[in-house]
């Protein structure tokens, strides 16, 4: 049985507990050198270990895939996806678009996800059959985008330099046929993506946990999710996140050109 | 004599009474074409009337500066410069890092200014000898990082394909340097160098009505804002806002070498 939404928000707020105290703490490079002191290394850790607890204490049997602390039973049905602070360099930055992302896999398949963002007071959460948004107390459902042609759509992505000399100019064909490509988000662009606002990301080189949370909230709003191959994309790699089938259908059509 | 900063509460919350409501209404692309509704202009526009006529009423002998309906009296010796939503394409993506942004300036020199994030609900205002952020109903003051090297520095710029053929390889000069490219703001990025959170922002090819209200944020934070070549940035064209005075002169260097 899945787990009510209530712990994921339970998740959630110990998450925020650590994240957003650190958020924004201006620190001076140097001070940080010569002290070791780094707030968003201390608030991705310190969230991750809370998120954990929770998990471990009222589901001992769950698996476990974190980014800071280590894997637990990633061969049991269920598996915790968890990355504390998806987008470190926007947290440093003082940009309200990082996000506590946490995905539950059922025999390798994300069923439930949330992505958190607590400076802006946005909860975006997902279970079967259910895709919606929380702020200021108002649970709100959230839909992708449909009818958007290629030629029409919003994409984005974190960097035009985050993919490798083999991938950009791939990645190229689809920024040169949208309609407005635009940078810097990490987690916060497939949120959008699943509240219908944009249409598209395109990224490479994502891990389990960069996904994780994510994967059931662009699904269950109604877009759709792979590899830039067409494949499952749970395991991360190179990820395409679209509001409609039918735009899946024309980006990766793009991708995979001989 | 300056305006009290509560006209520019004033001016914001009547701003946002336009915007604000506009923002996330998701419009299929066929259907704004066919209805030719399009929620932005419509938003920029009516927040740009609500802030004329505040400002008209209440200082009929200033000139005002906007972007869409047109200047008057701009040889006055106090002209507002307003940009009702700056991020217009962060506002059709929902993302909250588009700003209402308003200026005053004093024979030229820019001495008031605000940028208004109403989704978030920051609003930062800068009056001679203050610099400040509220939220929540809690003002706090501002300022920006020094001590800070090129080398140690978060850069944002809006995207890296701002830059003309020309001046595209001497903005490259200065993110190569940087500890941290980030792309994506528009207005959000200064703020961000205002608070002390980011160090540094380049780009070109802008506006009065994009600066204005900028300005005297990162100035009266402890920042220096002006063109590439050093020059006042009131009147827009290629600008850098640094921290601090030590980091503007080493991007100045970089960016006038021969």
């Amino acid at each position: 049985m899945l787990p009510d939404i209530s712990f994921l928000d339970a998740i959630a707020e110990a998450a925020a507990a650590e994240t957003l105290p650190r958020f924004r703490m201006s620190v001076a490079v140097d001070n940080k050198q010569a002290s070791g002191f780094d707030p968003v290394t201390e608030a991705d850790r310190a969230a991750e270990k809370a998120i954990r607890e929770l998990i471990s204490e009222r589901y001992p049997e769950h698996g476990i895939l974190g980014e800071e602390h280590g894997d637990v039973g990633l061969d049991r049905d269920y598996v915790w996806v968890i990355d504390p602070i998806d987008g470190t360099r926007a947290f440093i930055s003082g940009l309200p678009v990082w996000g506590t992302l946490v995905g539950l896999y059922h025999k390798g398949k994300a069923v439930m996800g949330m992505m958190d963002q607590p400076f802006t007071g946005e909860r975006f959460i997902a279970k079967p059959g259910e895709a919606m948004v929380r702020r200021h107390g108002l649970n709100s459902g959230i839909s992708t985008r449909k009818g958007v042609s290629l030629g029409q759509a919003i994409m984005m992505t974190t960097s035009p330099k985050i993919f490798s000399e083999a991938l950009a100019p791939v990645y190229q064909r689809v920024e040169d046929q949208v309609q407005l490509a635009r940078y810097g988000c990490d987690c916060y662009a497939y949120a959008m993506v699943a509240s219908g606002h944009i249409d598209l990301v395109v990224e490479a080189d994502l891990k389990p946990y960069d996904v994780g949370g994510l994967i059931p909230l662009v699904e269950q709003a109604g877009g759709v999710m792979t590899t830039w191959t067409g494949d499952s994309a749970e395991m991360g790699g190179t990820i395409v996140a679209s509001g409609s089938a039918a735009l899946h259908e024309e980006v990766l059509e793009l991708l995979n050109r001989n």
